[in-house]
């Protein structure tokens, strides 16, 4: 494989994945109930903790000492919304970083105005597909439920508007990620297409990010990095997974082993990363 | 094999996972919270595309836009319900197919209410075990949870009750499946014992119907066809799968695969359906 | 292997696995959002029945009918803790014997007190972490999340109180599990490392004791004994799974099918109990 014209310091994606396995950093998930064991299982294969704490009488309390929050707003209840909010408030004040995943945002009324509202509370990443960044950035119409329907380059207007209003990074999947930040722009390329035949790989993405951003604050290391090592991590492991697999069964099976067994060497070696 | 006595046209097997493959139909899933990840990964194999969306608030506007519609009634919440309603509402007027599969009707009051109540909005398809569908037909007092106490053929009057109250398909789950409609009776025999070890392949079944019946309706294709088609879908993935499993954990592996790569000369050899 | 120096009889645990496959004990599961499937799997691999019943209309109705009863307050929701309080009464006045996993108990105060009201309630089994079962016996502070930070040996002073106050089996789980209950203190090793990185697996402990116990009350064997087997069972298959897992994802699989695969033999082979 050829060297990729990066200016992402390749050591950074090595000392971002070391961070991790050293921190084991503890995630406090709220995230939807379709996804929240292979979340859990994704974050402690990959080297993390998962901790799923949605009521509002606890999720505050939680969120302050948790090292990242996840806010995912797929299939929300009443009752979890409220604590998100009670979540999102204590980790602002406690310094968490938290990140924002729009599942399906644009298409739905309840979870739209939920996200765009919460995006004044600075998340320290949003995680979408192309069609979701565009609508919570109030630029399209969103797709269908999970599915994207815009290509990614389309939604890189978008997602520079929500990280300049967020000050945060924002990271568009799809074939190719784009993760921007206030001045960097990356263009990461990894994974496998069964990846999209699971269910959760894009969530567990979001919770992964969260997992090496916390890791990054305790190490003062660059946040956009930390994202960019997330999405290596997950896409890396799908490609390892997709040299054994014969479904999508098997694939989940090979990806979580592949999660808790890839090295530095193989997350610089299997995915190329430039930017723009 | 020898062929069997069908007037099933088996080239309407072949067809219908054609059409579930070419059509990709988004398929908005109510269901109980146990099942909710490998419903996901079942239609993701199968060929379909999967959404949770319970929220009141946002199930109607869902079920308007969905292919088709779930609701399993297994281990509903009060919210859940209410979006239940909302959902069956917007999909009769959308005229969405849905599907209901009414978990341990019989046994349990308040769910046993709701399905008795919402059969007359008109499923296009109704899929149980033998007690639940003499529960939910009056005729039979349920089992004790998802287990079924009686045997497929004592509940055929049950479903041909329902498919004359309802105008839809009812399709009762056992060692042999029997599907009713108005007009035809289909017994299949397909599938394996080790099915009934991992938890939610008769709930994804329900999900994979509404699917079949989604792709179904936008070819004008009959709705008992395309019930048929999903049971020998679900249960054909389960003979491929036992002939590599070790035990359950590997049987799910196993039959995520098969639900991805099996043909429709799988679904033609290794399911027999008769007419009677 | 050497024979260990136990007083468990070990035909006691031959015994209790017999029952658990003859009996198939249905038990009525009110657990967390982020475990329902792996749980119920693991019960149905086991040779037990899993349901789920949160909803408080139906949990007293189906307490009353099951085998067994697990209360797990790991991600309560409001309406699920008033089912779980339903539930409670109707299996103390039918006498199905229930089983209290307090996850995190300690550092949250919602659960924290629900699960020390309940336990004047009577459980037959309570089954946690060190930290778990030292907070709630009012001796420690708990710990983050799932993970425990006190060593077994140093909660052997809360489980005996635990057992004094609720009259039943105390359960540590650890490196070596302790079992405490009024007259008997036994230490089991069994297990392996892997089964820390699947979420669920401690969880699935829980349910597997109320299915033991289940089994155990119908043929008035001794309480004691059953929570010893459960503990083997889930660790001797994860020794098993171990010699062929790659990773987290292979050793699930392999564990659910080791669950199901396991004979007496192996449950006394690769276990070690002894009394103290």
């Amino acid at each position: 494989m050829s060297t990729p014209p990066s200016s992402v310091p390749r050591p950074a994606l090595a000392a971002a994945l070391e961070r991790l396995r050293d921190a084991h950093p503890l995630v406090h998930c709220m995230t939807n109930s379709v996804v929240r064991e292979i979340t859990a299982n994704v974050l402690l294969a990959a080297g993390a903790a998962p901790a799923m704490i949605d009521h509002p009488d606890e999720s505050g309390a939680f969120a302050r000492l948790a090292s990242g929050l996840l806010i995912n707003v797929g299939n929300p209840t009443g009752e979890q919304l409220e604590g998100m909010r009670a979540a999102i408030d204590a980790a602002q004040r406690a310094g968490t970083p938290w990140v924002l995943d729009p599942v399906a945002v644009g298409g739905l009324a309840l979870r739209t105005e939920f996200a765009t509202t919460v995006l004044a509370d600075g998340p320290a990443a949003v995680r979408g597909n192309a069609s979701e960044i565009s609508a919570l950035a109030g630029a399209g119409a969103g797709g269908r439920g999970v599915d994207t329907t815009d290509a990614v380059a389309d939604a890189e207007p978008a997602a520079r508007d929500l990280a300049r209003r967020t000050g945060g990074v924002v990271a568009v999947s799809g074939p190719e990620d784009l993760i921007v930040s206030a001045e960097r722009t990356t263009w990461l390329a990894s994974g496998a297409p069964m990846l999209q035949l699971v269910i959760g790989t894009g969530c567990s993405l979001g919770a992964l990010t969260a997992a090496y951003l916390g890791a990054a604050r305790t190490a003062g290391a660059d946040p956009h990095d930390a994202v960019v090592a997330a999405h290596a991590h997950i896409g890396v492991a799908g490609t390892l997974a997709a040299r054994t697999a014969s479904g999508p069964g098997s694939f989940a099976t090979a990806w979580l082993d592949a999660l808790h067994s890839l090295t530095a060497d193989d997350l610089i070696a299997l995915s190329e990363a430039r930017e723009s």
